[in-house]
């Protein structure tokens, strides 16, 4: 039996792998051995496979037989490549361990540089280099990296070391202390190690490249990596490669340096070079955010034959790879190596301008453009800016690091942006710098605001992947995390004080600053168009209001597939009816206030059945438990009681009589509509009354009374009948007839396993998945606090079920539901208004499951566009 | 096109029908078509069939085409069968008119006698009987009946026109009343018809037998009817059957009478002929309970040569139906005719014995014994009876009409039955006598008391169908309904006081009387060996308690199939370190409370697996959520901080923060477990150890531990780890080996959905379809009652989902569960441990689903038991 392979060889003209490799190299090391194979000069190396990480963890945290002797194998090439080799104590070959997932997790996993230093190849690197300063600076930053990565012990007592050392000789900078001071740390160095580990630095540097390598299959499973994950939907059980690759140096000299770039502005879209380095420094230098880098034109002057072979590689990257791409290069001794490529990540803006753009320059097709864009990403574009009329005074400004804008409460730490979060307060998380512990905090907040860091800081990156507005590198802030305070000029905002933020300007606002709706780009309007082109499914809005119903139109939206009627009986001078109506003690009294809410209902509906010119509105008749209405404390109720010439005892009696143990499961929907007629009758008169007045005003309309909570294929008949009826009265009353349709919610599980009965009646299905979740999980939304995030955290369930729709479980309702509702009527139209119909993924499935349309909120309409779009790209109909 | 036959002829020798059109002619139609072709006499006449009826209705009431033709032909067969003709002035022969469904509904639709009689029919009739007082007597029973029935003047009016004229004459009995006074009231009524109804009575005989035809078929509607088939789940569409047949008379003097019979006693099932009869009297004399009739035995020395062909038919019905037959039979001068004969209604006692003696007479087979006899009617037998030590005071005593005893306080409407019983009280209905109006009383009463009628009458018949006790015909009681009281004796018993009824001896006791357990007789016990040797499904019960667990093993329970914990958390001595455990702050803290109650817990177990022996013990782990075990006043709460050192508001707060919105979607079941896994793991340890303890003691243990509420795969391997590696952990301590399973309550929809996963790791299923129905039809079953009850009366939903396991809806879940489960593990164990486990039509619904037992409470074990076999002989596996 031949062991399998498990190691793949970049570099020179030997390259085993390939673009294509992803899922078996991760993202770097298919793109360094792409690189290779391209013939760009990367530094040779080795990955070990991601099916090696997840053997790892099967087999309790050891390697799989034959590893170690293909690992021995290709340092040897890497060897005979670079000219120089492991362990040798003259010309020491040193290598960079890192992650490399299939999808990028920037920061989220561990790296270790220089490896296979010590006091031997430490000298021979000497001789080989003539530089000790660099040598021993190289020394320390490894143990000081090894130590923290692989032997816990933490990177700020290392970082103390210094400073006291700084403190001894009277410097300020890391770059004032000589080779002497660098390798008197590395003693100290070693000595820590030994004090809090109980065992000394390994020496050996085969030791070394194992426990490094086993601490990055480690670190796959690190909190931070485990919440990232979760943030971004990335399953654990895709593991992490390992990428081994020979060192290169940023820091031998001033004609040395390493940098990142863009091969397109990531912030803006723009077709320019776009990315920042720093001279003598290793790349960690520069995306730590601890020094503020240059940009990358600057380059230009300083290195023009390396900034000219920076710009040709960038373009041959993007022909190659017909995507923008984000480059990682070090400048050794004035030769350009390339240690990474890969897709960059953009703004929802960049995306869309890209995508666009590329198809102009015919370097991809609109399909591929259409699916460039992450549809959940958009939501960043279509979140409010501020408004332009508004009078801003902008106390600071920093680097636009993340468009849009964002109004909060000002927090210090990430544990109080969560906890302030879970108050209900919006909050905007500030810090000097961020770092991968704060993703849970950067998370929740509105937006972020760093003192230091540059475009392609931590905070930055996060801050784009997550669409958020987020201002880095304000260096007019001065934070005090610790006092919980900040000066920004003289001015001081304390915790909890408001601020608003512009992250496509990078200005500071104090205080409250109003925001306004945001509008469709042109290149989104393209977007858009093409993503209508590709789609099958229909995209409806959920919309109560004419306003809604508005804002929802200019987002594409082709109809209203949920209009509560509910929230129209809160409105002004509608309540006390609505009162008087569940307190009447016979039909006759509850027709006597339904009389009241009648014109207000038949107004509502007619302004939106006009703003919607003849759409489908899907209107749902009363869906929640009465109790939802009636006042609960004492003096509404005595006032009630007066109003409604009973006795206050009368009232209380019968809010009490209304209370239920589970009022999810109780008397509400159309078990309101089966035992209180007269409620869906004045429902159905208002709607038919609108309907058949527009008509006669000229203006088409198309409404779809919809029938919530049936599981019973005679309730969905009864009050059918009764909607039948009150139309054929009020169209003979109007002399005009309207076409409109009467259907059902889908939301009882029974409902799907009668649905062919059902829908021997019903004329369309509206899944209502958001209460067909609660039945089909059995969990009550209101109360999965207390276990759901638990679950979630603990991946009992992979993801929130509320937000991203159930497939393995909940989906399968649906797709008994459609396949029964459509045997019986082939043309049953079908399609989804829980809060799912705006989550892409969920999108993605009510494509496959063959349904004709996803309602949403409007501002998630052009998201549900373009998810629309993608799966009928992955799946034609 | 040839027309559909509608009508069928019976009678001579020309019969058309036959005892298995009984679905097609209803029972009385095709028993008398039987009958016929037997040779055993019946006045001649025809059937209208249950096609009939339902075509009517779907008509808009109106007769389908070709039905008055049949009619007609069959009338003048009648007419050559009896020698008399329809509308004959000379010698008339009159019809009566019958429902007859396709089971018995007693007197609930309606029935006209002697049409066909006008005044010069009555005249014809004199001439042919020269017998003008029975011949104006049968007039006005006509007018009467017909006018009640089809013309809706009540039959009240009537009686008090008839009174005045006894009054006027100054006599009490109808007897005294001669030819003249009938033909005189006669006219009276017909001028009380013509009052009320604006119309004159009609003359025609043909005009009154098509309206007589629809009243029969608009009977079946009639709210008592349709409250019947509610009580007796009788679907509506089956229809009645209309039968019209010859009259002949039992009131044409002393030598005609009319009377009913059993072959066999149907309150004890004794083989002895049993019946009542009346000399000169109509039928319905009899059943109506207004004359008490005499014993059949008086028969035989009255007209021994009628008594000695009766005892002849009874035999040959017996042989020919091989079933304990109901018979109604009039003797018309001398000349004895069968009217009717059907399966008679028993008590369960009667159709225990019945089965088993004809059984060992060669009647029947095992299987037919087994099929024979309902089970639900079992539950009479299995209901408490009066303590034989008890001191019983017996004030008073009528027949033994329904056995079993009740305790229950008096009240004296059927209404005011409901609305107590309603209030949760148990009452006795007292009634001079019965009527079909007074069955939803009847049906909640725990007993009913009559002060007349026999052992036929209404109140008799209808209390031994719902297997209810009842003493009939109490002459002792004298009964004043208005004033809601009675006399017993000298004993002035009021509303609200206490008696109590022995059916089985006619007794009837004041005050209350303790009752005691059922036991299984021999006849019984035979028939449930029987039944063991056709069912396929395995009978468990639910038990919590040792001694629930030994009443289900006599009962003959193979196992225990749910143990609920929770009940054992509330005991003496418990409640308190509950209590701690739920408010402890931490893991640790609720692990010191545990620790307290693991002892008790370990006691329990061990009883119960001591009392089973060996045979299986399903153990639900901790199932409702935590607030249900805190105490909610404030008076405990502060007792409770004060024995827990802590502040009361500490526990207010913690109380506070249990309280859900939707508690039976929220925080319970495995999600207890998965969030405080120590409580489970003191659980499973209980159980452990006892099982341990009483394996080293060589006692036989089978434990099943039962997960609770898994909706998610990774819910039930968590758990799963847990009770494994609890189970390791106490075996290794004790040194023994256990055999246990560790399975699933499957009672979340979407444990269904994904049952081929959950399957992977559970050992067993068992579907708990209480909550399975909750969350499948979305109802709470606490609120549900605000429109539940609405549904069925309205019949939107059949039955009861709660009662009868909902085989359309919640049923294809238990479906798509069995198959996704056994598809992954095919040996997986399966059962069901809702109340609907002892439910007969829910039990034939688990055997068709390939379930492998059912489990239900200990008193319905044998239920069960005969339910099984029954499912098993119907659909063999």
């Amino acid at each position: 039996m031949s062991v399998k392979k498990m190691v793949y060889f970049f570099g020179g003209d030997q390259t085993e792998g390939s673009a294509e490799m992803r899922n078996l190299l991760g993202g770097k090391g298919a793109n360094l051995a792409e690189m290779a194979s391209l013939g760009i000069r990367v530094p040779a190396g080795f990955t070990i496979t991601t099916e090696v990480c997840i053997e790892y963890y099967n087999n309790g945290n050891k390697w799989p037989e034959g590893l170690e002797e293909q690992v021995r194998e290709n340092i040897a090439k890497v060897e005979a490549v670079m000219g120089s080799k492991f362990n040798d104590p003259h010309n020491p070959l040193l290598f960079s361990i890192r992650s490399g997932a299939r999808v990028s997790m920037p920061g989220m996993m561990d790296t270790v540089l220089n490896l296979g230093l010590n006091d031997v190849t430490a000298a021979g690197l000497i001789e080989a280099t003539g530089n000790p300063r660099f040598v021993y600076d190289s020394y320390r930053r490894f143990v000081q990296m090894f130590s923290d990565v692989v032997l816990g012990v933490e990177h700020a007592e290392f970082e103390a070391l210094i400073e006291a050392k700084k403190d001894e000789k009277g410097v300020e900078l890391d770059t004032e202390l000589d080779a002497e001071d660098w390798k008197e740390l590395v003693g100290k160095f070693k000595a820590l190690v030994m004090e809090k580990t109980g065992k000394p630095f390994p020496e050996d540097p085969w030791e070394q490249l194992k426990a490094a390598i086993n601490a990055v299959f480690n670190s796959w499973y690190n909190p931070r990596a485990v919440r990232y994950r979760q943030i971004h939907d990335i399953p654990g059980d895709w593991g992490t490669a390992v990428n081994v690759q020979a060192m290169v140096f940023g820091n031998m000299g001033e004609d040395s340096g390493t940098g990142v770039a863009f091969t397109r502005n990531p912030s803006t879209g723009e077709n320019v070079f776009y990315g920042e380095y720093l001279m003598n420094a290793q790349g960690e230098d520069v995306v730590a955010g601890i020094r503020t880098p240059f940009p990358i034109s600057e380059l230009k002057k300083e290195m023009p034959e390396v900034y000219e072979e920076l710009e040709s590689i960038r373009h041959r990257l993007e022909q190659h790879y017909k995507e923008m791409q984000d480059v990682e290069f070090t400048i050794q001794k004035g030769t350009l190596y390339m240690l990474q490529t890969r897709a960059g990540k953009r703004t929802a803006q960049a995306a869309v301008r890209i995508a666009v753009e590329m198809v102009a320059e015919g370097l991809i097709d609109k399909k591929t453009a259409v699916k460039r864009v992450d549809p959940e990403q958009l939501d960043q574009l279509l979140h409010p800016m501020i408004d332009p009329k508004a009078k801003v005074d902008v106390a600071a400004k920093g680097l636009p690091a993340s468009p849009g804008a964002a109004v909060g409460q000002v927090v210090f730490t990430a544990a109080d942006a969560e906890a302030w979060v879970a108050d209900g307060k919006r909050v905007i998380l500030v810090r000097s710098e961020t770092s991968p512990e704060d993703i849970g905090g950067m998370h929740v907040a509105e937006g972020i605001l760093t003192s230091r860091g540059g475009m392609t800081s931590h905070a930055a990156v996060v801050a784009r992947g997550m669409g958020k507005c987020c201002v880095a590198g304000c260096g007019d802030a001065r934070i005090y995390e610790a006092e919980r305070y900040m000066m920004v000029g003289d001015k001081r905002v304390n915790e909890g004080d408001w601020i608003t933020l512009n992250g496509t300007t990078g200005e500071v606002i104090l205080g409250q600053v109003d925001l306004v709706e945001p509008e469709i780009t042109d290149d989104l309007g393209k977007l858009m168009e093409w993503a209508d082109e590709f789609r099958a499914l229909g995209v409806r809005t959920n919309a109560d209001t004419p306003h809604d119903a508005e804002v929802a139109r200019n987002f594409g939206a082709e109809g209203i597939g949920l209009c509560r009627t509910e929230h129209m009986f809160f409105g002004e001078g509608r309540i006390q009816p609505v009162r008087e109506m569940i307190l009447a003690s016979d039909a006759e009294g509850r027709e006597k206030a339904l009389a009241k809410l009648l014109p207000m209902q038949r107004q509502d509906f007619y302004e939106i059945l006009k703003t919607m010119q003849g759409l489908p509105v899907t209107i749902r008749l009363l869906d929640p438990p009465l109790h939802e209405f009636v006042p609960h404390d004492e003096a509404t109720q005595a006032e009630l009681a007066k109003s409604m010439g009973v006795s206050l005892q009368t009232v209380k009696d019968r809010v009490a009589s209304l209370q239920e143990f589970n009022p999810m499961l109780g008397h509400r929907g159309c078990r309101l509509g089966v035992t209180y007629p007269e409620i869906y009758r004045m429902q159905a008169r208002a709607i038919f009354e609108a309907a058949c007045q527009l008509k006669k005003e000229g203006i088409d309309v198309l409404p779809e009374i919809m029938i919530p909570l049936v599981g019973f294929e005679d309730e969905f008949k009864i009050l059918k009948a009764h909607v039948v009826e009150v139309g054929k009265e009020v169209m003979a009353e109007f002399g005009v007839e309207v076409d409109y349709k009467v259907g059902t919610m889908v939301e009882v599980p029974r409902a799907v396993l009668v649905a062919d009965k059902i829908a021997e009646e019903a004329e369309f299905f509206s899944f209502g998945t958001n209460d067909l979740t609660q039945m089909g999980c059995g969990f009550s939304r209101d109360d999965a606090g207390t276990f759901l995030p638990f679950y979630i955290e603990n991946g009992i369930i992979e993801k929130d079920p509320f937000r991203v729709l159930d497939e393995e479980g909940v989906g399968q309702l649906v797709e008994i539901g459609v396949q029964k509702g459509r045997k019986t009527r082939p043309e049953l139209k079908i399609g989804i208004c829980g809060e799912h119909g705006g989550d892409p993924a969920s999108v993605d499935f009510c494509h496959r499951a063959g349904l004709d349309y996803v309602s949403c909120s409007p501002f998630r309409v052009p998201i549900a566009r373009l998810a629309a779009a993608q799966a009928n790209i992955d799946n034609p109909r």
